[in-house]
């Protein structure tokens, strides 16, 4: 084991084997840096791209032991791993010279509709206004504060619109904690927003931030369909605003790797947008860094947690992001010979609805 | 198996697994395409890339049989393995669908330097004055025809550099055999050049031709040292001249995939240049494709062995590809933080003089 980082040498843990994980350990390769991918799944998109790969639940401390062994840093591609799993190997790093970036600190918050609405208002970020909700009562008291139309969340395990019910009568409030098994939730006040968009940021070990231009995304049926970037309906004064507060966000957090933050755009509003949520990863919305931008998000974040300096993003090209969910996989020809459409398969043998299985960016000249 | 290549399925078998293996791995990666490596080393670049790794001589039949029956088709990185191992595949071929791109009509002709240069005499194409050589009275009789200075290559096994000794007194003859064990050689003139440059051009099942722009190239000790797209000192006719070559060659020997063909810049000469070889593979000189052109040689080697369509080449900015040999890979100060600088690194543990250990492309604005 080299337990030395840098370009040429080291080798990254990650947890979870997703595409997210797949398209780092590409990026990795690309800087001479190997991965161990550990994943409770057996067959899963990152397996192949591996110097070794770890199939083991996410609690199983003797295997998480033996990926601290063979690793000089440790990262992880989605939110929803266990705490207790990022928190053990950290542990293990005050025997070993092994970091966990992301910090288990900024895990907790970013895995907790509550604690990350907290932490936005601890820094003065608008979010749209919400309640803790514990059982029935809580949710009434709720809406009474609140109003309707609503959404009840749960506070924990939510993506791609999971774990999500709206309200829109009072009569409705007992059905929609049956639909979320009276788990931890808020209740947030649906938002009228007229664009979504999001903050693709980095920060390194030195504290040095570096943020993406703004995206603008569309999604459907919960998921991210489409990203732009440029954000054709964000304002510069409104990107401006959006971009300090990610920076805002990443200090707190005292955060080292790639991060996003996802914005209701609402013109009629104080700051311009609300705060939607963050994600403690790279992201969906940012996979047109791979052709549009100088530096990938899987790059930077690579360098970011490698304690490797970040590279200044700038944009190369103009570029729409369409994901292949499902069997949008099945139709792609029309991106065959577009000479700039480049696709981006994850390798997922099985198709399934909702599931993706790709992206291709699409590049036009620059405004 | 899936025996269906394809966007998203299939799996293509590599012969050889060094860096050129390993990119073509990445790029296969991002259309959804497994790879098999099949090398005669065991620690090699390419290892960690592929859904497997099979370790055996490319003599070995039961390996190679082995190898055709998990993949839906078969290439190789460099061509210096043995025509046998080829022609062994495409024998298998005969009762399978697994095809084996380029064909060993194409790698016989570009081991031995006699059949390339009769291939290109063949096609009227200008090549440096030549004679074969067997033994040292074909090699005066060579000598004497030609002239000094000349050089004396090995027919097979020769690159950068190897197998070749400058003869520059007709009293060096004896020694230079001597050099070359008596080895089945051509005695080739001295062409003092004026600049070197190369074609990358890629040629698919449906026959469809597409070119890069020309690549201008510097060597150092006989190795690739800098690349610069657009080529500074071709001219625009040349340039043309060198792609109609590179059209004829690959016609010639009905082509499958990416193919290098190398030039000397002769400005006083008829063609205004003379070829100097080609090599049937995914080449040095074609890297700063990964970032500098909207379709990389990697992805488009993949797409026509795979019987995908090709993308036409498009050059999205103007790039100078740095090779980073033996302990160059311990200054990459430099690049770092260069926004520009696009870093490519092979994983090789061990530094050595000459090897080749990454390369960077750094990018400028077009002219």
């Amino acid at each position: 084991m080299t337990k030395k980082l840098g370009f040429g040498h080291g080798v990254v843990g990650i947890l979870g084997g997703g595409q997210l994980a797949r398209m780092l350990a590409l990026a990795a390769a690309e800087y001479g840096i190997e991965c161990v991918i550990y994943s409770d799944s057996d067959e899963v998109p990152a397996k192949n791209y591996a110097s070794k790969f770890i199939h083991a639940d996410y609690g199983d401390l003797d295997a998480l032991k033996k990926l601290s062994d063979l690793v000089d840093v440790i990262t992880y591609e989605f939110e929803n791993i266990p705490l207790e799993t990022v928190q053990f190997l950290e542990k293990l790093q005050q025997n070993s010279d092994v970091s966990v970036y992301p910090s288990s600190y900024a895990l907790n918050k970013s895995q907790d509709r509550l604690f990350e609405k907290q932490l936005f208002t601890s820094l003065d970020l608008p979010v749209a206004p919400y309640q803790q909700v514990d059982d029935i009562e809580s949710l009434h008291s709720a809406i009474d504060k609140i109003g309707l139309p609503s959404i009840l969340k749960t506070r924990r395990m939510g993506y791609d619109g999971k774990g999500q019910v709206g309200i829109n009568h009072r009569d409705d409030a007992k059905q929609a904690l049956d639909l979320i098994n009276y788990s931890p939730a808020i209740l947030e006040k649906r938002i009228p927003f007229d664009v979504e968009f999001s903050v693709i940021a980095s920060r390194a070990l030195d504290s040095s931030i570096e943020i993406w231009p703004i995206t603008q995304n569309e999604h459907k049926n919960h998921i991210l369909a489409i990203s732009q970037v440029p954000a054709p309906e964000v304002s510069a004064l409104v990107s401006e605003k959006a971009k300090l507060a990610a920076e805002k966000v990443l200090k707190q957090l005292d955060y080292v790797g790639v991060f996003a933050l996802e914005f209701f755009g609402v013109a009629d509003s104080e700051h311009g947008f609300v705060i939607n949520e963050m994600a403690p990863r790279v992201h969906n919305s940012g996979h047109w860094t791979q052709d549009a931008s100088n530096i990938s998000q899987f790059h930077q974040h690579i360098r970011a947690i490698c304690g490797l300096p970040l590279v200044q993003p700038k944009l190369i090209a103009n570029c729409q992001m369409v994901n292949l969910i499902g069997e949008d996989i099945l139709h792609l020809d029309p991106y065959y010979k577009q000479v700039d459409a480049h696709i981006h398969l994850y390798g997922k043998k099985q198709i399934k609805v909702g599931r993706k299985m790709g992206h291709v960016n699409i590049l036009s000249q620059q405004n």
